[in-house]
């Protein structure tokens, strides 16, 4: 599983570009005798498949492909080869848990309950149409059907050894909006000859505090962040736009339509009150990921019969970043599991360029996606 | 003319209630025999006219007799004896200076080179309707038509024995808005259920700032601000509505224009980005008060020959109070001057409870009047 | 027990002043023969004592007496004969409850595992001090010693027959806030004489907003709200402060400390940015009521095999609503119950004019109580 | 004169480039035959000297020579050669002015008073230290000092044949400031880990509108405009830093005194509000340009005999563009003058790509300057 490993971190790929990634998972899965058709269209993901004779529950397990743009600063023997790309965020440990629980359901193949799926998935940091989707369109999760999807993401705030776990919301709803705030260009000596732009602007980042603060009910989830504003040359011009990127995250479908509603009444009132234009391009990204209660505690458990009580950690509160396991929780049940890589001494947050989760995790998570297959299958019914 | 102004000073009579006042004043045109006719409606003003033969142009002496709802603090041997109501605002003076002008005026009958009328107005400190307009509906500017009108103002921000002139925008047009912002009442801890009012109302105070930092020419005096906030009973109870209430200043009709429909448009636009609902009440008050420049010169012409150039002070900036002479102004040419008062000691200011002018101005403002009267009737043509 | 409701609800009483409500609760006693003592300074709450042979757990259950300052509107036979005040939080409900409470378990004292306290206390309404801490120091948690401590409120937002509950934060702390911003008083015309005090009150409200916004996780409920705003007396007149008044919810200690800092700095950097100086009162309410897991597990264990599981529905998100309970759950453990009163036609909310609950949940709430007791008594150790 | 003109705006330099142009102007000196000695440092401007018998009060007529970054977009025959760089702000006219000038004085070098000196200075659009600050320190007012100095400027909105004068506040100074505001760098989900820098960008602009509204004088001419604002990205990572740049323009050195003071602390007292840290730049640019009463009405009387009364244009507002013409103002009085050159279609306004003055202005400025001296010289003592 190390090597496999190392494999993946040495030459990681953007997004949609996961061609020599693919290579290795294809001879990995060739190396353990499980046969692989890619699905997807472009750059594809791959979807093995570990049969047994009987018909019982299908579960697939996914892992993401995918590196990030980031110069990789860790003193690891098999750190990037490429310069400015980097698995920072846990994708190579992610797909080799996958391979490493397909490496042991193969040696108890007999003991299955059912067939196991092995998802690939690429694309998953793009953050708009993603890698999921592709996926399911492509059919992943058909022929033969599947009732239960798990997959796992490493958690630096989680000691190693333990696993987190949780019903309902667990990841957010990531919406993206752009605002082209138009004024009126001029002198700065001369305001008063057209909507200053910059203020509007201004206004708008200011009044968009209230969408978390009035607007949402205290206990839901929500953040508005603006992480961008752009506008002018020089300091006595006035621009004639300013440009606004941010993004919304919510946990409930209800809360996520509201937060935009109150966002272009927001931006538009606030703009119009002052005769600027505003240009609003506003794009939802991958849905909340919410864990069904049945799914989840089926895996829970198996993990706790396989692990011990203690090493299961319920999660009471939702991360607010995003990510497109979501979309196969749209449509089947399972549910998305937080592997702990933290603890010790000081570990490096996600999107780090020093990111170096300790190597024990790969062992704990395969066995975790393969004792929360076979529970998933026991249990079923 | 000590004694007059003692009179009036002992007994001062709020807006439209200047009974006592009107009669003092009858009772004094009686002494200087010279006849004179209520004008107006309700608590009337007074129209004293100066005849002559020569039928050169007529020039209107005003001055404005109401008192201001403060209580009294000055030592003076005639200060008010009606608790709560003082002359804080000079009105007493400017009645005086008109009378003596009369007293000069009517020794020199045969110098005269047309009649002089006396206006004696009403209810100046209303604000809204004023005391001028009705005059002026009244007809205290007809039969015999009167050609000029001249007034003056007690000012202490200029020293005694100088006289303040200026031609252009010498005093705003002061407009008054009402705001009722509606939100949803509401307990404070559930903040979703409805529009904050109270966030809505303080939005809009900050927006209204950008009106004189960005809608008005920077070299056009302006001021928007907001005089009064209230809404809400308690600290956990979120309020139905707030009130606002404020005044725009602008000595330009077009200004005065712009920053209505600027007003109203950010308050609409505010309120509604949070879907809030806003009741606007915009009343205009007085117009602004703009001295012409022929009149305004002829006056100042005479009274350098009276006074000498020393004394006379060139007005640069308006000030931004309001005050109905304008009324008069938007009919027929003259000129509003203001009248030193200040210089000695601390001089406090206007509408202060010890407001308390040296009664030397008396004569300065008698002779200021007559002189303005005679250099305009010389001048004209 | 609809006799004892009908008379608590006819003479509502204020907050430290339950004296008759305090009379008919010791009646009420005494007919059940169960001893009762004052506990408290002023106007003291009761404790009852159903004592049993057994040295097992104690377990006190606690009702709040006080009323509400609202005129009632309900067409109820018993409806308040005190014009103005009303039993419109249920209160009356609470102290029928423990009395019917006692009234079951005084039947089957022999079953008891332990004595069961019964906590009568007033003033839960007034917010600052409370109830809660008076009885507590005046030891109605001693001799015998209380081991736990269960009490519960009516919710019309949860159907009649249910019962809610939940583990971790429950309801609110409450904290106060009193800001008194002083700027200038002056002449609207003249804003550059000193700090408006209007608008820097208002850019506090707005500037408010980020602490829901920003300073805290997303994830953690907080509110922030100003009720109350005031200052000023006419539209022409700067006043020289604006008072704001509000409240800051939170559910967990170190979040409140975190807001409390957050909004000292916050209100203190906005005021001095104009130049204006500020008052801050930060007085805390009631700390958060936060329910210990093991006591609640037992009770709900209890209540599901007297009402059947799907009476109980589990709590996910905190009301934000405080409670002087909490003051107890400080002590000793317990846990704070939901009684369901919703569902037939539209029930009114909490603190209306028009609350009714349904007095069949009388019986209920008892029964609630009692099972509790015995649960919790039964389940220790 | 349209030759010399055409020379110089054919080959634009940007400021302190000012070589070819400078060149020009001696070849035009010495066919003037007048004597020519270089000034300042670097590039230095030009000082000429057309000297006379008499020993009467010195004139200094004061051209500048450099052009702008814009890409000229004219239909002029001899428009610019320079790819980006135009005489979009008429100093190729101002030069030959000053040329054409010196041309007529010398034909009547007896009529002369005194000495006439000819400063051509480089850099007036640099804004920060600016060219005439060099040709002072260099000794351009010295041997022989100078008495007097004039100057002009091209002005669209003036019709040609219309000189624009005024006395008191001309120019505004131009102030630059930058501002750095420094936050926490984070994921845009996670806003609670630190300062929102573009939150805290955003109130800074929103708050800096209470300068011009609240601060100064109303009457008083105040710019307060934020012109670029950069920070971020992309829409879902919170900047480390945003960092704006705006220009503060006044007419009175004791409210640029207070503009800087007001705006520090509106700054600091906004980012330490939400526990930002911003670093201020605030650099002072050209003083204000205030025309001395005396030496203006000079000018003005001789301009009138020299075009009649209807030529001059009394200008009642300040522009708030910058000059720093203001620089010799401070040592020597004098006048600054507006050269009419609008009227005729649409005439694009200063810095337009489009701008294109009607020639016939050349012989009016010419014979404006040269009036000017010979006024200044006669009216003198």
């Amino acid at each position: 599983m190390r090597a496999w490993r190392a494999a993946f971190h040495q030459e990681p790929e953007l997004s949609g570009q996961e061609v020599r990634t693919r290579e290795k998972v294809l001879q990995a899965l060739r190396e353990l005798g499980i046969p692989a058709t890619p699905v997807g269209n472009g750059v594809t993901g791959i979807v093995g498949l570990l049969d047994t004779p009987r018909a019982g529950p299908v579960v697939a397990l996914r892992a993401d492909m995918d590196a990030l743009p980031i110069v990789e600063r860790t003193e690891l023997p098999f750190r990037s080869k490429r310069p400015g790309v980097m698995h920072a965020c846990g994708h190579d440990v992610h797909m080799t848990c996958v391979l490493g629980a397909a490496l042991l359901l193969s040696r108890h193949r007999r003991a299955l309950g059912g067939p196991v799926k092995l998802l690939f998935q690429p694309a998953e940091e793009e953050g708009s149409r993603g890698g999921a989707l592709p996926m399911i369109e492509g059919g992943c999760l058909e022929r033969p059907k599947v009732d239960y999807v798990v997959g796992q993401h490493v958690d630096p705030g989680l000691p190693l050894g333990k696993l987190g776990w949780g019903i309902g919301p667990f990841m957010a709803a990531a919406d993206f909006f752009r605002l082209t705030v138009k004024g009126r260009a001029g002198h700065a000596s001369t305001p008063q000859q057209g909507p200053d732009a910059v203020l509007a602007a201004s206004e708008i980042v200011t009044g968009l505090q209230a969408l978390a603060s009035r607007v949402r009910d205290p206990c839901d989830p929500v953040v508005v962040s603006v992480g961008s504003i752009h506008g002018g040359t020089r300091d006595n011009i006035l621009p004639e736009e300013v440009v606004l990127e941010g993004t919304v995250r919510t946990v409930r479908p209800e809360t996520r339509e509201l937060l935009e509603r109150a966002l272009r009444r927001r931006v538009r009132g606030i703009a119009a009150s002052l005769g600027a234009r505003v240009g609003i391009v506003y794009r939802r990204g991958y849905p909340p990921l919410v864990n069904p209660p049945e799914a989840t505690r089926a895996v829970v458990r198996a993990l706790e019969v396989e692990f011990g009580r203690s090493a299961l950690v319920e999660v009471e509160q939702p991360l607010l970043g995003a990510e497109d396991f979501s979309r196969y929780l749209e449509k089947v049940p399972g549910t998305f599991l937080r592997l702990g890589v933290g603890g010790r001494g000081a570990p490096a947050s996600l999107h780090s360029p020093t990111f170096a989760p300790d190597e024990a995790a790969l062992v704990i998570g395969a066995a975790t996606l393969a004792a929360a297959a076979v529970g998933l299958q026991r249990g079923h019914g």
